[in-house]
C-alpha cells in the first residue's frame, strides 16, 4: 500500500464524512425528523411549534459543531448523567494521550523510521507506507533506544493523565453522590432468596424476620410478585391506547401541557387516587392469590442501615436472605426480580460460557457464510442473477464487498446479543445489564477485531502462532502487527469516522420515521425519544481505537494523526447526541470508568510487550531490557488505581451516608423520604408503562411542586431546537430532582 | 521396575516405618523426652511426677494407636480447635474417596490393565509394572469404557463426599462461632491508614471520627505502638528471665502450682496491679514520645455494629480509616500492624512476584547445586576424601543419595521460606500468616513435585510440553504420566509412609532435646511445647498425595493401596499429634477447608484431562467424549459448592452476630465482656512473652474462678502420661472457654 492510496482512501471517507455531517445538520432542521434528532428534547418538552418553509433550512450549516464545542462538562453532567461525562472524558484523556503521542512520534519515530535503512527515496505520495513503520529501521540499529525513548514518553504520560483523570472523576462521583440525596434507592435493599415456609406468606416470614434482627432499623417492605396474567393484560392495554393516542386523537398531540406524549395519558390516570387504589388492588389480588415472588424491597430507616444489611451476609445459608442495595427506581429490571436466586450461579456460569464459546468461534459461521456468498454459489442459489452476475463490474462488487458487508451485519447482531446475554445471567438493574454488555462486547471487539486480523495477517495462515507462546512476542512484531497496519490504518478510516458520520445521520432512525411518517401515515415512529445512550457499543469502539492507536504509535506513526482527528469528531458527535439525541431514564454513577482503566493498562501493556518483540527482533537487546521494567510499573501502577481508585465505584463510603443521614436528621426531612419510599419501588406502574413511564415518583415535596411551576414558565422556551444557540442553558447542578422531578419534561 | 522392585521398597519402608514406631512407643515414655512428645500436656499441666525405671519403659507397645483410634472428633475439637478438625476430616474424606477407588479400580480397572495386550503372563512378582497400567490396554479397546465408567464411579463419588464433608464442617463451624460467646474480637476492628493531622494526635483524631460516625456504638479505642526500643528492652528482660529461671531455680520448676515453666512468673508479675499500672504508664510513655501507628483497635457495643463497620469502607479514599475485622487477641501478629496501610498492595504484590518466581526458578539452582556436588567436584574440594570417594561403594552412595538429599534438604526450606512470605506480605494476623504460607507451599508441591516430575519424566528432555499447549493432554498420557508413575509410587513410600514415621518421631526436636539436656546440661531445651501444628507443610503434603491418587487411579491402580495405607497411617499418627505433641495457641476456625476443597476440586479436573488424553491416545473417542460432560460437570460442582458453602467460611452471617448480641444483652453480660474488652488486646503483654503469653486473660468473672478451682483438682492427675489409657477425658464441649480460661493448663 502506498501513500498515495492512503490519501486517496482518506480523501473518499473525508468526503463520505463531510457529505453525511452536512446532510445531517440540513436533516435536523426538518420537522419531521424532530423526534428522531432530538428525542431527548422531545421528551423534555412536547410544545407545539410553527415551522416555516424557511430558506436557511436547507442551507448545511456548522452551528451544532460550534454548540457541541462550547458545551462545557455540566450540561452534559446535567443532560446525561455521570456515565456521559465519563464517556466524555474517555474522549479527553484520548485526544490528550494522542497529542503527545504524535507529536513525540512525528517527531522522533518518523524520521528515523523514514531514514533507516539507506535507500533511495521515491516522492513521498509514490512511498510505501512500510518505509514509515518499524520495519525500515536496520537490525541492531543504535536508533532504536529513540523508539524505546518514545514508548517511555507515551507510557508515563498516559498513566499520569490516568492519574489525573482517576482523581478528577472520583471527584465527581463523590459529589455525585453527597448530590443524591433525593435518591431514595440508597434506603432501599433488594433481599432474595426468602425461605418458602408452608405456615407463612412470604411477605410475613420477611417482616418476621426484619422485625426480629432490625428492630429499630427496619421501615417497611414491598414485595415483588410473578405477573405473567396481569403484565399480558396491562401490556395489551398499553398497546390500546398506543393506537387509540397516537392515531386517533392527535389534537391531543400538539395542545401544550398535556402534550407530553403517551405517558401523561397514564400520568393522568395513575395520578388518580381511585387508580392508584386500583392498583393497591391488584396487588392485594395477586398477594392474595400467592403471586409472590421469594424476592422483595426492604426499606430501612438509615442509609448506612441499608448499606450494612446490604453488604453482609445475612443467613448462615449464603443462598438464603441475600441482600444487596436496590437500584434506582427507573433503574430497576422487573423481569430478573422474578428469578430464583438458586438459579443464579448457574445462569453466571452458563453465560460465561456461552460468552467464551461465541467469542472464540464467532468468526468460523462467519467465514462459513462469506465462503458460502461467492459468485457461484450465489448463481446457483438465485439463477435469475446469473445475467446480472456475469457484468465484470457487478461480479467486482459481489466478490469485493460481500463478505464484508456480511461481516459488518454480523458484528451488529453482536451488541444486542450481548445484552440478551446480560439479560440472561440475572442482572437486576438496567444499568448493570448495559454494563455487563458493555465488557463482553470489549472483550468480543479486542479479541475479534484486534487480534483476529493481526493473526489473520500473516501468521494464522502458518497456524501455529497460539500453538508457541514463548513466540508470540517475536512472531506478532516480525510479521503479524506491520502487515496488520494497512488494514488498521483503513479500519480507522471507513470504521471510525465513517461511523461517526452515520452516528450523527441516525440512518436507521431516519428510515423508520421515514417509513412510518410518509409511507404509513403514522404520527409517530418507533423512535421516539425513548432510546439511552447505547454504551455498550460505542464505548468498546472508542476503547478499541484506543488500543490501535497504543499499540501502532511505534510501529507506524503515521497512524497517529488518523486517531486525532477521529477522537476528535468523536469528542463533537457524542457531545452533541447526548445532548439532543439520547434520553437519560438512569444512571449508573460512573461506573463505566473502571472498565476504561482496565482497557487502558491492557492497551499499554499489550504495546509494551509487541514493542519487546520488535526489539527482540530488531537484535537490540538494551531496548527491550529497558521495555521490562516499563511494563512493570505500568502493572504496578494499576495496582495502586485498583487500590486506590477503583472501591469508590463499588461502594458508597460509610462516613458519606452516615453524613447524608445526619444531614437529613437534623433537617427532619426524613419523615418525607419514608413517605415517599412507600410508592417508589412500583412494579405496577413498571408493568403499565414498561421501561417508559414517566417520572412523576418523587413529585411529592414542596420544591417539588416549585420545580413544576418553573417548568411550566420554560415551556414557553420552545422556538429553540432549530435556532441552536439557547437549547441548552444550564440547568440546576442538582441534576437528579431536574430529571426526577418534572412530569412533562 | 518389576513388582518385585516395587514390593522390596515397600518392605523396606515398612520395616523403616515400623522401626521408627516401635522407637517413638518407647521414647514417648521416656521422662526425659517428655517436652518433646507431650510438648501440650506440659503447657498445659505442670505436675511433678516420679518416673520409676520399670521395665514397660523399654518394650514397644501400640497404645498409642488405639488411643488414636477411639479419640473421637469432639476430643480433637477440644484438644487443637476446628482447624484440626478441618484437617482430621481431610484425611477421613482422603481415606473414604481411596477405598471407593481402591475397590472400584482394583475389581475393574486393574484385570482390564492386566489383560489388555494378549501376551505371555510371567509369574506376578517378576511382571514389569507398566502391565498393570493402561499402556498395557489396546489402542482402540472396547474395554475402555470401563476406565470410563471408574472415572464417573470416582468423580461422582468424590463430589457426594465433597458435598457432605462440607454440610458437616459447615455445621461444626456455625456451632463454633455460635458457642463463641467469649471471643472478644467480635466487638474489635482493626483500622489502619489513619490518617495523619498536625493538630491532634492519631488517638484523638479516631476517637472523633468514630464518635462523630458511629455515637451510639463506639465503645473504645486501642492504639497500636511503634516500640523499637522498648521491644528490645523487653527482649533483654525476657532473655534475663530465661536464663535465671531454667538454669538459677531449678528448684521451682518442680513445684506443683507454680511450676508452670517461664509463663507464670510473667503471669505473676502481671497480674499484680502495679505492674499492670506500670504497663499503663508505659503506654503512656510511649503515647506521650509520639511513637503511635497509624493502627488502632476499636472496640464496639455490639457484635454487628463491628462487623458492619470492618466490613464497609469508611472513607471515601479506600487507603484511609481501612478497617477489617479484629483477630483474636491470641492471633494478632503485632509487628505487622505498625506497617503502614499505603505500603500493603506494594507488598502483597512483591511478595506475589517473588513466590511466583521462587516457583518456577526454584529447580534450577538445585539441579545447579546437584551438578556441582558430583564426584569430581567433591574430590577436587576435599581432596583428603580422594582415597574414601574412589571405593566403589561410597561413590555409588554419593552419586545416587547426595543429588536427593541435596533437593530434600532445598525442600525443607520451603515451608519456612513461605512463612518468611507470608510475613512480608503483612498479614495480620498468625493464623492468616499460617494459612497464606500454606497456599504458597501448595502451589509449590503442585508445581515442583507433580508437574516438573512428570515434565522432567520423558517430556522435558524433549523440551517440547510447554512449547505446544494443545498437546499437553496427550503427552502427559502417553509418555509423561506413565513414566512418572514409577517414580510417584516409591515417592508414597518414601515421603509418604517415612515422613509420617519421622513426624511422630519428631528427629529433629528429639535431637535438639537430647543435645540440650545430655550434652549442654540444661533443663529445658528450645522445645518445649511451643510450637503449634504445622499446617502450611502438613496439609499440602497430604493434599499432593490426594492429587497423585486422583490422577494415578484409573492410569495405574496399583498405587491406590499404598496411597491407602499412607492416609490410614496418617489419619493415627496425626491424631496422636495433635492430642500429644502441639499445642493450640490460635485457631482460625476451619478456614482451612476451601484450599482443601479448591485443591481436591482441582485434582479431579487434572485427573479428567489426563483420562482424556488417555482415551485420545488409545482411539476411544466415546470414552473421550463422555468424559468431557464430567469435567463441566465437575467444575459446575465447584461453582456450586464456591456460592454455597464458602462465603460461611469469609464472614459471619448477620443473624448468628444479632442473635449472640441480643442473647447477650438479655441476660446481661454485656457489661462484662466492655470489661474485659479494656484489657483484652495488649500490646505490652505481646512484648513481655512474645507468642508464648500465657493465657490469663480473660480470667475475670466467677465462672471462670471456678473453672480455676476445678482445675487445681485436676492437678492430682499426673500419673497419666506414660499410662496412656486416660489421658483424654473428654473435656467441656465449649473448648473456648476451656482452652483460655486456665491459668496453668
Amino acid at each position: 500500500m502506498e501513500i498515495s492510496a492512503l490519501l486517496t482512501s482518506a480523501g473518499i471517507n473525508i468526503g463520505i464524512c463531510c457529505v453525511l455531517f452536512s446532510l445531517y445538520s440540513i436533516l435536523r432542521k426538518q420537522p419531521s425528523n424532530r423526534n428522531v434528532y432530538f428525542g431527548r428534547k422531545l421528551a423534555q418538552m412536547r410544545s407545539k411549534r410553527s415551522d416555516p418553509h424557511w430558506f436557511e433550512r436547507f442551507v448545511p450549516s456548522p452551528s451544532w459543531i460550534v454548540k457541541a464545542w462550547e458545551t462545557s462538562e455540566d450540561v452534559i453532567l446535567a443532560a446525561g448523567g455521570l456515565d456521559a461525562v465519563v464517556f466524555m472524558r474517555m474522549l479527553v484523556f484520548s485526544i490528550r494521550i494522542f497529542s503527545i503521542a504524535a507529536i513525540v512520534c512525528t517527531a522522533i519515530v518518523l524520521p528515523l523510521n523514514y531514514y533507516g535503512e539507506e535507500m533511495q527515496h521515491k516522492l513521498i505520495p509514490a512511498e510505501s507506507l512500510e518505509v514509515f513503520t518499524t520495519q525500515n529501521v536496520k537490525e541492531g540499529s543504535r536508533w532504536l533506544w529513540a523508539h524505546c525513548l518514545a514508548l517511555y514518553i507515551i507510557s508515563c504520560s498516559a498513566c499520569i493523565l490516568l492519574y489525573f483523570e482517576n482523581k478528577s472523576i472520583i471527584k465527581r462521583r463523590l459529589a455525585y453522590i453527597k448530590g443524591s440525596s433525593q435518591d431514595l434507592s440508597q434506603f432501599a435493599v433488594l433481599v432474595r432468596g426468602i425461605p418458602w415456609s408452608a405456615e407463612e406468606s412470604y411477605s410475613t416470614s420477611l417482616k418476621n424476620y426484619f422485625t426480629k434482627h432490625y428492630p429499630s432499623s427496619y421501615l417497611s417492605h414491598q414485595m415483588v410478585y410473578h405477573c405473567g396474567k396481569i403484565e399480558k393484560l396491562m401490556k395489551n392495554v398499553r398497546e390500546m391506547y398506543d393506537v387509540l393516542y397516537h392515531d386517533s386523537i392527535p389534537s391531543c398531540h400538539s395542545c401544550g401541557l398535556s402534550g407530553g406524549g403517551r405517558p401523561n395519558v397514564f400520568n393522568i390516570l395513575v395520578n388518580e387516587p381511585e387508580i392508584i387504589e386500583k392498583g393497591r388492588l391488584d396487588l392485594q389480588d395477586l398477594r392474595d392469590r400467592g403471586k409472590e415472588c421469594p424476592s422483595a424491597f426492604v426499606f430501612f430507616k438509615t442509609r448506612y442501615a441499608a448499606a450494612c444489611a446490604a453488604q453482609a451476609h445475612q443467613s448462615s445459608n449464603p443462598m438464603l436472605w441475600v441482600t444487596n442495595l436496590a437500584p434506582e427506581p427507573r433503574d430497576v429490571y422487573w423481569p430478573n426480580l422474578a428469578i430464583p436466586y438458586r438459579q443464579f450461579w448457574l445462569r453466571r456460569t452458563a453465560t460465561l460460557l456461552a460468552t467464551a464459546a461465541f467469542l472464540v468461534f464467532f468468526i468460523a459461521p462467519v467465514t462459513l457464510v462469506q465462503s458460502l456468498a461467492n459468485l457461484t454459489q450465489l448463481q446457483q442459489a438465485f439463477p435469475f442473477l446469473k445475467g446480472l452476475l456475469k457484468k465484470p463490474y457487478v461480479s467486482q462488487l459481489v466478490t469485493g464487498y460481500l463478505p464484508s458487508v456480511i461481516l459488518v451485519l454480523f458484528f451488529y447482531t453482536v451488541p444486542p446479543l450481548m445484552i440478551l446475554f446480560s439479560t440472561i445471567e440475572g442482572s437486576i438493574s438496567r444499568s448493570g445489564r448495559k454494563r455487563g454488555a458493555c465488557c463482553k462486547v470489549l472483550f468480543f471487539t479486542i479479541w475479534n477485531v484486534f487480534f483476529v486480523n493481526i493473526a489473520s495477517g500473516t501468521v494464522l495462515n502458518k497456524l501455529n502462532v497460539f500453538s508457541q507462546p514463548k513466540d508470540i512476542p517475536t512472531q506478532l512484531a516480525a510479521g503479524a502487527v506491520p502487515a496488520a497496519v494497512k488494514f488498521f490504518m483503513t479500519y480507522v478510516l471507513t470504521s471510525g469516522w465513517t461511523s461517526l458520520a452515520c452516528e450523527v445521520v441516525q440512518l436507521w432512525p431516519l428510515l423508520c420515521n421515514f417509513i412510518y411518517k410518509f409511507i404509513l401515515r403514522k404520527n409517530h415512529g418507533p423512535f421516539d425519544g425513548e432510546y439511552t445512550f447505547p454504551y455498550h457499543s460505542e464505548a468498546p469502539r472508542v476503547l478499541l481505537f484506543g488500543l490501535l492507536g497504543l499499540n501502532f504509535a511505534i510501529l507506524a506513526p503515521l497512524m497517529l494523526p488518523l486517531l486525532l482527528i477521529y477522537f476528535c469528531l468523536a469528542y463533537l458527535v457524542y457531545k452533541n447526541q447526548i445532548l439532543n439525541v439520547y434520553i437519560t431514564d438512569y444512571d449508573s454513577g460512573g461506573k463505566y470508568w473502571p472498565i476504561v482503566q482496565t482497557s487502558t493498562i491492557f492497551s499499554l501493556v499489550m504495546a509494551q510487550i509487541i514493542a519487546m518483540g520488535v526489539f527482540a527482533l530488531k537484535k537490540s537487546p538494551v531496548c527491550l531490557g529497558f521495555t521490562i521494567p516499563l511494563a512493570i510499573c505500568t502493572l504496578l501502577f494499576n495496582e495502586y488505581c485498583r487500590r486506590r481508585f477503583l472501591p469508590v465505584f463499588k461502594n458508597i463510603a460509610s462516613e458519606v451516608l452516615i453524613d447524608l443521614d445526619q444531614q437529613d436528621e437534623e433537617n427532619g426531612r426524613m419523615e418525607a423520604i419514608y413517605q415517599r419510599l412507600q410508592s417508589a419501588y412500583c412494579q405496577l406502574e413498571w408493568l403499565a408503562y414498561g421501561s417508559s413511564r414517566p417520572k412523576t415518583k418523587y413529585l411529592c415535596n414542596d420544591e417539588d411542586i416549585r420545580h413544576t411551576q418553573e417548568l411550566k414558565s420554560e415551556i414557553e422556551f420552545s422556538q429553540e431546537i432549530t435556532s441552536d444557540e439557547s437549547v441548552d442553558r444550564p440547568r440546576p447542578a442538582n441534576h437528579k430532582t431536574d430529571v426526577e422531578s418534572s412530569p412533562i419534561r
